[in-house]
């Protein structure tokens, strides 16, 4: 039998895709480059253009220039930078484009970022370790309350396959925008779970993420309504909808996953939008959930929403701390612009003696906060 | 209670955020734009470029300018787009950005497109449907053989969690450079299967999508090495490890999901060097698979590679067909860089008289063929 095809099918394949497909073939240089002392490079190819800079959250001033030399436009950070998941994107005389030679990139709400990890400490919960890993999965789940089959994220903890163990579970809610891929992305929650679970420091947990947007079957993209552009402007996001679905997600996965069908078996967290449905949803259903965590919540509806979720709030309030929750956990940034309205939210709970714990950090409604949020409020979950 | 946040929560949100994360907000265009009768329109505000093109593979000549108006640059395909699922950038004076209006986008090996679908006809195969939808699963399982961890996608078809059904199992592999991503991303698996098995025309089926590159653990980015960069260049993916390790993949199927554990209840099917690896895992191990798919496939390893898996090919072929496979379908563009070498292994099959179907279409070796012939092979699949 001859040798049909030449010892370098690689190079052929290169070649031939190549000509037949000219969207291949990515970038030449390396950007960014992460340096042992954890500075950073960032390189860009681009012969005509005037001006080169860098828009990324590590910054200080969230910008900086490149300079070009031998073709290639270069900037790197002064110091070194500290543990943390950053993002950027580059701005080509006034044009914002992504790093073309970064393929890792995330989409939050309407704009997508490059980014990178400089590890150590607390961001090594960002990253995937050489540990057990749990299953994501995306599954439709049925709404007869809201009309539609909707798109779920579903964590299942390492292990979940192979033991016939039933599990608690996190229910945790994206903010406005945001949609079920959020707390998988750049909320890195799949990584925080696995880390906090192999050091001990949390419990298995299965951790559903729904869609939060009552319109919406699911993300921009994965819907039936196509590649649409997503929006901060979604209608039914704050005015009962979510919040009086819900059962409906409980029950779907109760029915579907090997779970601990009962209070004490079930916690529900979410940032900013999805702080505020985590408020409403357990004040509504107050034997559902024994752990509640607020990330830098918003507090009330608009005052001309109507909704019987938001009918008698404080009653439903007083109704709920009588109940006991194991934990009610309250974190914002010093610099939220939701700072106040939970400052007021904080000042009505100690009025009626009503118990939670607070955790405050420096700076405002960012992501790098919601993940530090979580990995703190998961480590408390489910230790009874 | 007094009201402690104003009504226009999503105005101060949006304020507040962009203040404190620079990052944010997106477009202020719509790109592209689809019109009514398929005509595509694609836009980018860059007001200091000299030049601003589009390379698509909708384009016959892959490249067209657009032409600057009041601060928008603008082109529009001249005549309709015939349905499909298309893949673009764009070139700003040389340049090769993503379009900033578009967050969807898919990664292919190293290269970042941005995508759209023109409706109608094959191309409905790709869309989300309003149909029932099957669930997509990243899941780990451990391969003693290559001494690691590895991650799989899992297709589990709609109603599989609530049936005590067992399923057949179509075994599905990527080409070089790929990843256990790439079939659920370009290559539009899991709506193909929704949409096929919804309309009668698929069989319910799981689909396991491993990754095929035997020195890694998982796709760029969802591994212990970080954010690297994809390459064509990976050691270890044609010179036997994976098909040695495979029974390790169908065993942790069978294990973890319920599945029809036997030869007529298993496909295999790959492109490039999938094809490759299906071609060889099915003739190493022939009471395995009862349904072989070969697209654009590689045939023979590189002359110098030496593993057991490789010796003796005819004879192991000859094994393989004098058990009878249900269906051994082979297909290739006519314009594919590996024709020939697959109109060689299709004499051998016709000189040696084992029964095969072919399939041939236009063009090279590009996800389009691919696409079509999934649609094609998983509609043949488990239907005796």
């Amino acid at each position: 039998m001859k040798k049909y095809i030449l010892p370098s099918f690689m190079a052929i394949l290169a070649l031939c895709v190549n000509a037949q497909q000219a969207l291949w073939g990515g970038s030449q240089i390396v950007s960014p480059e992460i340096h042992p002392d954890n500075t950073v490079t960032f390189r860009l190819i681009a012969p005509k253009a005037v001006k080169v800079e860098v828009i990324g959250d590590f910054l200080p001033t969230t910008k900086a220039e490149l300079i070009e030399k031998d073709g290639v436009w270069e900037y790197t950070t002064p110091e070194p930078l500290s543990p943390e998941l950053y993002s950027y994107t580059m701005l080509v005389d006034g044009l914002k484009i992504n790093d073309p030679s970064n393929v890792h990139r995330i989409r939050d709400v309407k704009s997508v970022s490059d980014v990178f990890i400089i590890p150590g400490e607390r961001a090594d919960l960002y990253k995937i370790n050489d540990i057990p890993h749990g299953t994501v999965s995306k599954i439709w789940y049925n709404s007869p309350t809201l009309g539609m089959d909707r798109r779920l994220t579903v964590y299942t903890p390492a292990g979940y396959e192979n033991s016939g163990k039933r599990y608690p579970v996190l229910y945790l809610l994206h903010g406005m925008g945001g949609d079920e891929n959020a707390w998988t992305e750049l909320g890195r929650a799949s990584q925080i779970l696995d880390n906090l679970i192999a050091q001990g420091k949390a419990e298995p947990m299965i951790v559903v993420m729904p869609n939060g947007n009552a319109a919406l079957q699911a993300a921009p993209g994965e819907s039936s309504l196509g590649f649409v552009a997503p929006s901060m402007q979604l209608p039914k996001t704050m005015e009962g909808s979510f919040e009086t679905h819900f059962p409906e997600v409980v029950n779907f996965i109760d029915k579907n996953y090997r779970t601990i069908k009962s209070k004490k078996g079930r916690a529900i967290a979410g940032l900013s939008m999805g702080g505020f449905h985590s408020l409403h949803i357990s004040k509504e259903y107050p034997d559902m959930f024994d752990y509640v965590g607020l990330f830098s919540a918003a507090i009330l509806p608009g005052k001309d929403v109507k909704s019987p979720i938001y009918d008698n709030i404080e009653g439903k309030i007083k109704t709920q701390f009588q109940k006991k929750p194991a934990l009610y956990w309250i974190a914002i940034g010093d610099k939220d612009f939701l700072y106040q309205a939970n400052k007021d939210y904080r000042k009505l709970l100690d009025d009626n003696g009503y118990k939670y714990s607070y955790f405050e950090t420096p700076e405002g409604h960012i992501w790098k906060n919601w993940r530090i949020y979580l990995a703190e409020f998961a480590s408390q979950l489910f230790k009874k």
